[in-house]
C-alpha cells in the first residue's frame, strides 16, 4: 500500500461540537483503481478532489455502490469498528448486481485499518460521537456507450459525526411512488436508489412528513424500508420487521437488533408486515412503537404515520421502550461498554 | 456565454472510419453550474477532465440524468438537429423526478447551437454518420448525507459516431429481473436505470443473446422496452408498441416512427403488448417483424426472441420491411433528403 501523508493535519480547524453530518472529511482517504482486469496497488492519500473526465461512465450509467459504517471510541481511547466484514460482503453483493468487480477482503480490511490508524484522532469518544466511514466504488472508464465500465475506483472517505437525527420522526406510507421493483436493485446500496427517493420525499416533506416508509410497488399493501433505514413495528410485546429480499436492504443495524431482541426474550417476527395490520393495531392501541434502524441514524423512533391521508399517532411514552432499549444495547457494544458475545466489535 | 477556444483542433488525430461509439470527443464542451439556487453563466471550454471531490453527491446518491441526441449533415454541408426541443423537455422531466433543478430552454438551445457551430467540422455527412450529443446533469455538492444536492453541473459533450449496431439482434424477454417499478424512475433517463441492467444483460449475453426486452416487474407478462430502445412488433400489417408510462421512456425515435407509420397508412396500436400474444403470433407465422428504436441505435431489427428457454425465429426476409422503411424515412428527414412536414429538423 502506497501512503502519502498530509504534511499537517486540518483537525484543529474542525468544531467537533457543530458537525453537519457527512460534510467534514478527515485528513486522508483510501483509493484503489481497477484497470486491465484487476485491482492495482491501493494507496492512502490526502483527502481532496480528483480529476475525472465528463464522459466517465459513473456520470452516465450510474455504476456506483457504497457502504455506510462507523468507528467508535471508548473512554480509554480504544477505537472499534462494528461488523466490518458484513459491510465488505455487502458492498460486493451490491457490486455484483451492478456488474462492478468485487473488491478483495484484505484490501478492504487492511486499507480501512491503516486509514483509521492514520486518522485516529478524528474518532471522538462520547455517546453519539463516531467516525462515519464511506467506502464506495465508481465506474471511471471514459465513454458514453451503455455497457459496463472496464475501469473502476474504490475509495474510502471518512467524516466525523454526531447523532444523525434528533427526536422522533413523522412518516408516511407510500401509496403512489415506489423505491424498488421485484427483480431490481433495491437490495443493493446502489447510488441510483437514493436519487429516486428524493422527489417523493420532497413531496412528503411539503405535507409535513420527515420520511417515507416504502411499500411494495405492486400493491402498496406491505411495508418495506425507509430508504436509509429498515423498519421495526412493536405490536403488543412482539417486534415485527419485513424479511429482506431483492427490494429491501439487508441492514446490519436491522439484523443486530433482531439478534439482541431475540436474546432478550422478545418475540421477533420476520415476515411481510401489512399496512392493514399496522393500522388495525394502531386503532386498537396495540401498536406501541415503530422505529427505523440504520448505520447513520442508528435507531429513530416514529411519532406518527400517515396513510390514506389520515395521521395515526403512536403512544408518546411507552414503558420499556424497545427503541431505547436496543439502541442502548447496540451502543453499549459499539462503545465497548458491554461484553460482546457475538464478535461484532473489531478493535482497530 | 463565456467561450474558451482550444488553441488547435485535435480533429486530425481522429480516424472517422473507425470510431468506437461514444469514445472520441470533440474539441469543446458546454458547462453550466447551478449554485446558490440558480444556473450561472454557461460557458464553452475545451473538452477535458474536471476536478471533483470524492464526496460529490453524484457518486453516492446517483442524481444524474442525461439525453441522447444527434446532429446530421447533408451533402451540402448543412448541419441539423432532430427535435431538439423534445430532448430539452425530456431532460427536465427526468430532472424533476430526480429532484434536480430544471435547465432553461435558452441556455440549452443557445449552448447547443454555439457548441455545434464551433465543432461543426466534427459532424460528417454520409448515411450513418452523425455527431452524437450527450447533454447531462450531475449533482456536485460535497457531502455524504442522503438528501438532494444544492449544486449541479449541466454539461454537453459530443462524440462523432458511425452506425451503432450492425445487423440483427437476438433478444430475450425478461422473466426474472426487472428494469423499473410502478411509481419509480423508469420513464426518466436516470443514470441508475442503466447500471441496473448491466448484470442481467451480462447473463443474457452469456446465454447467447444481445439484449433483454424488459417486461413489467409485477407479472412479466407485458413487454416494455429494451433499456436503450423502445420496442415495435409487426403482427400482420399492424404495428404494435407499448404505451409510455412511468416505467417506459418516452422515446423520440419511437414517437417519430409512430407518426411516420400512421402517415404511411399503417395501423399502429399503442397499447400493452403481451408476451402471450407475441408468442402466439410467432407460432402462427403472423409476427413478421420486431425492432428496437432509439437515438443511438436508430432502428435495430430483431432476428429472434427467447422466452421460457425457447427461441422463436422471426422471418429472415419480409417484403416491405417496416424496420427498413421507417428507418429510411426517418434518416431521409434527418439528413435533409426529404421534405420535413413536421418541423422536426432544426438547422444549426
Amino acid at each position: 500500500m502506497k501512503i502519502t501523508q498530509r504534511p499537517t493535519s486540518k483537525i484543529n480547524d474542525v468544531d467537533f461540537n457543530n458537525l453537519v453530518f457527512g460534510s467534514t472529511f478527515t485528513d486522508h482517504m483510501f483509493q484503489c483503481d481497477f484497470v486491465d482486469g484487476k485491482w492495482k496497488e491501493p494507496e492512502i492519500v490526502p483527502y481532496g478532489p480528483m480529476q475525472i473526465e465528463p464522459s466517465a461512465k459513473v456520470f452516465h450509467y450510474g455504476q456506483a455502490v457504497f457502504e455506510g459504517m462507523k468507528a467508535f471510541k471508548d473512554d480509554d481511547g480504544n477505537a472499534f469498528l462494528f461488523r466490518p466484514e458484513d459491510n465488505w460482503a455487502r458492498i460486493n453483493k451490491s457490486s455484483a448486481r451492478l456488474a462492478i468487480p468485487e473488491f478483495p477482503k484484505e484490501y478492504f480490511m487492511d486499507g480501512m485499518r491503516k486509514l483509521l490508524t492514520m486518522d485516529n484522532d478524528w474518532i471522538k469518544s462520547g455517546d453519539g460521537n463516531s467516525l462515519y466511514i464511506r467506502p464506495f466504488v465508481i465506474a471511471t472508464q471514459n465513454g458514453v456507450s451503455a455497457s459496463p465500465s472496464n475501469a473502476y475506483r474504490f475509495m474510502i472517505i471518512c467524516a466525523p459525526a454526531q447523532a444523525y437525527y434528533s427526536g422522533k420522526v413523522k412518516v408516511v406510507f407510500a401509496q403512489k411512488f415506489s423505491r424498488a421493483a421485484d427483480g431490481g436493485v433495491g437490495f443493493a446500496k446502489a447510488a441510483g436508489n437514493y436519487a429516486a427517493q428524493f422527489y417523493p420525499t420532497n413531496l412528503a416533506k411539503a405535507d409535513g412528513y420527515d420520511q417515507i416508509v416504502w411499500t411494495d410497488a405492486n400493491t402498496h399493501e406491505y411495508l418495506e424500508e425507509a430508504g436509509t433505514m429498515n423498519m421495526f413495528f412493536r405490536v403488543g410485546d412482539t417486534l415485527l420487521t419485513a424479511p429482506t429480499n431483492d427490494r429491501i436492504l439487508d441492514g446490519i443495524t436491522r439484523k443486530s437488533i433482531i439478534k439482541l431482541a431475540q436474546e432478550a426474550g422478545v418475540t421477533v417476527e420476520v415476515r411481510p408486515v401489512s399496512v392493514a395490520e399496522i393500522k388495525e393495531a394502531a386503532q386498537k392501541g396495540k401498536l406501541l412503537e415503530m422505529f427505523g434502524a440504520g448505520t447513520a441514524a442508528v435507531v429513530v423512533p416514529v411519532e406518527s404515520f400517515a396513510h390514506d391521508g389520515v395521521d395515526h399517532k403512536l403512544p408518546s411514552d411507552v414503558s420499556d421502550s424497545y427503541a431505547q432499549r436496543f439502541k442502548k444495547a447496540l451502543n453499549d457494544i459499539q462503545y465497548n461498554r458491554a461484553a460482546d458475545h457475538h464478535g461484532w466489535r473489531v478493535k482497530i
